[in-house]
């Protein structure tokens, strides 16, 4: 039989909303730009200032602080028996350029508030918990993002991405070793055994959650993506002399390439998501007949399945739509959907429901760290809602009493986990 | 009863289709760039090369020279009767930027091959035949085209765009006064009355006469155009994240508006020309939901009433297929159809048929100087068939024999003019 330290009751009963709030837009300060927003990217001076922040707060309540080869930022609250792999909880602190004050964060500031309530308690649990800031999940200044998870679920070299260089032409190796230096408090980080678990609780980023009034989301898994690039091409024709039967019309062609795809990614469930984000015209301009069209398409679905089915029915409806143009797909990138441990969706699910927090199981639009971790330890997610939907922006919203809930489920979970 | 100096067979007979080819190279090879094509712009030293060819082509066969304030350029030669208004003959010898070697230049060598021609049989004309080379009508250097018709049409001041500058900061009246006082030769023109008539040969930058197999197009006009700018608004969305029946997608709005507007402009008959030339998508990220396009319509018709019609359903139609997305329309350029002067377009079509040349009565898709110049006095204009349709393009081609039909052509229209 599982025991826990003190009854789930009692630690979710003290977690402090107000001061995690305090704490969320202590850190919104940092990098803050106009309109609520925030631009603290990877490895940059604001990512230090906040990782300097982390570990003062993290020092004076006594728990250890180490750091990985790729910056991952650790914050250690130990267990009754240090030799147990610990219970891992957190997200990422690097925002977008035009980010929010939640993205990311929110994750790693609710982790924390975790630290400090069962410090609070006093409550022991037999696992340590470790808090982790990830480095660079946002993947705006350094390309890709997620790199610190990649790294740690052993996917890619710690020393992979040291030649990446970002829009200043600073390379991520040279970035990274600054982050390293300027946080000498941190120990670094040595062997350690994989983590028991993974837990990370983040803002929706879509609008699921808030239209159905629920404040927790039980996530399933990632959904699992496929992009393309369909390429277009006709003839450059004047719009004047050239009768509309003898043209070929790119952008004509694309309109009836996209309304078959239209079809093909019909859904009434509404799941799947297709998205036409870029589209290029040549020439461009508005008396000649376009030559060229180049569009991109987003595919996503938690269903491997219905992601391959999809994405060969998309392949095989540019040629004959586009005629007399001539078209090309390629697939230029494509990730298979993560899923979560169904005992952590299990268990945040029923934990919120003992709370007598309504909850809704849902997979994950957007990629996160999890995604990663999700293949070395069993990995859950936690959902807070965000003002409609919006994230990657400066409008970017949670309210105080979502992001008290989250930490609640999520303080509940991990001490469940850590007594295991 | 209106008579001619000799018969028209007898000067058709002796158009000189070698000679008119031989110059249309030689002006070729100014501005020659790779792959046949010509950069010739308007006003530029290659400009002021090809005037000064032209200048002592006809002051070699005795023609006058002069020149307006604007710089287009005459060569007359008299008629019996000089106190009477002169027949015009021309078009223009600037070039795009990638142009070709036969749009607009081919009107003036055709022209001149018809004065030549003329000489060589002493044939005398009632009226004095002007040829005339119009200035800047591509307008790729300086904008709008058609400035040297525009202003002898008298809709525009002569020194309306003597501020215009092109993109490396001249001004349009610079390099004016440059043009001008390179060619001292060419006396400054004093008042006139008005043409008597104008015409003007020119390849048909288009598909038709081509598909036909006809040599001849009897152009009636010039068709009307009107151009728009569509606006489509919606909210940029994760695309991860936001379900599709959540979003407002801009770009499936702007499909959704062509879809509609591709009804509307349907025209069983091939003459209503609808393109959608440019189209600009913002963020235009593919893991973005478009939040905003702008799309340009260009649409044109020989016939005013369709083109008001047509171009009043499409701005009616806008709104409701955009729809969750917000769309705007307006409209941006309007220009009426011109309508040639029946007369002339008769005369052409039955000359040709005099000649045994297949032709065929066809409005001009393109503008052209004779547009403007058709306010002024009676005005037509003499197709011939271009390779593929293709125009303002390095590989524009019309043949050795189509050109000296043209001219032929040309020269029986002009000695009956000229003899009226």
């Amino acid at each position: 039989m599982e025991g826990t330290a003190r009854a789930p009751g009692s630690i979710t009963g003290r977690i402090d909303g107000e001061r995690l709030w305090n704490r969320l837009m202590e850190m919104a300060r940092i990098g803050a730009i106009p309109g609520d927003g925030v631009n603290r990217q990877a490895l940059s001076e604001e990512d230090i200032a906040a990782r300097a922040l982390l570990i003062e707060w993290g020092q004076a309540r006594g728990f250890s602080v180490t750091v990985d080869e790729v910056a991952n930022l650790f914050i250690r609250r130990e267990g009754t028996d240090p030799n147990r792999a610990p219970v891992l909880v957190g997200s990422h602190m690097d925002s977008q350029p035009r980010g929010g004050r939640f993205d990311g964060i929110y994750g790693v500031m609710a982790g924390f508030e975790v630290l400090e309530t069962l410090e609070d308690l006093g409550a022991e649990t037999r696992r340590p918990v470790e808090l982790v800031a990830w480095t660079n999940e946002e993947g705006s200044r350094f390309d890709p993002g997620c790199m610190g998870s990649l790294v740690f679920s052993g996917g890619v070299a710690p020393d992979a991405f040291n030649t990446v260089t970002d829009g200043d032409g600073t390379p991520f190796g040279d970035a990274l070793a600054a982050t390293i230096s300027a946080a000498p408090e941190a120990a670094r980080r040595g062997d350690q055994p994989p983590p028991a678990a993974y837990l990370e609780a983040h803002i929706e980023q879509g609008p699921i959650l808030e239209s159905m009034g629920t404040p927790i989301g039980a996530v399933t898994g990632v959904q699992g993506s496929r992009r393309f690039i369909v390429e277009i091409t006709g003839d450059a024709a004047h719009a004047g002399t050239t009768p509309v039967r003898a043209r070929r019309d790119a952008v004509q062609a694309a309109l009836r390439v996209i309304g078959r795809m239209n079809e093909i990614a019909e859904d009434p469930q509404d799941v799947l998501r297709f998205t036409i984000g870029r589209f290029d015209v040549s020439p461009n301009s508005p008396n000649t007949v376009p030559a060229e069209v180049s569009f991109s398409i987003d595919l996503r679905h938690p269903d491997e399945a219905v992601l391959e089915s999809t994405g060969e029915a998309l392949m095989a409806a540019c040629a004959e739509p586009a005629s007399p143009c001539a078209a090309r797909i390629r697939q230029t990138f494509a990730q298979s959907p993560a899923v979560f441990d169904e005992d952590i969706v299990s268990l945040v699910d029923a934990l919120a429901r003992a709370l007598e927090m309504p909850v809704y199981r849902m997979p994950s639009g957007a990629f996160h760290d999890a995604s990663f971790i999700s293949g070395v330890c069993p990995t859950g997610m936690i959902f807070i809602p965000c003002r409609d939907g919006v994230s990657h922006h400066e409008s970017e919203y949670a309210s105080p009493e979502d992001c008290a809930s989250g930490a609640r489920v999520l303080a509940a979970v991990l001490q469940t986990l850590a007594n295991r």
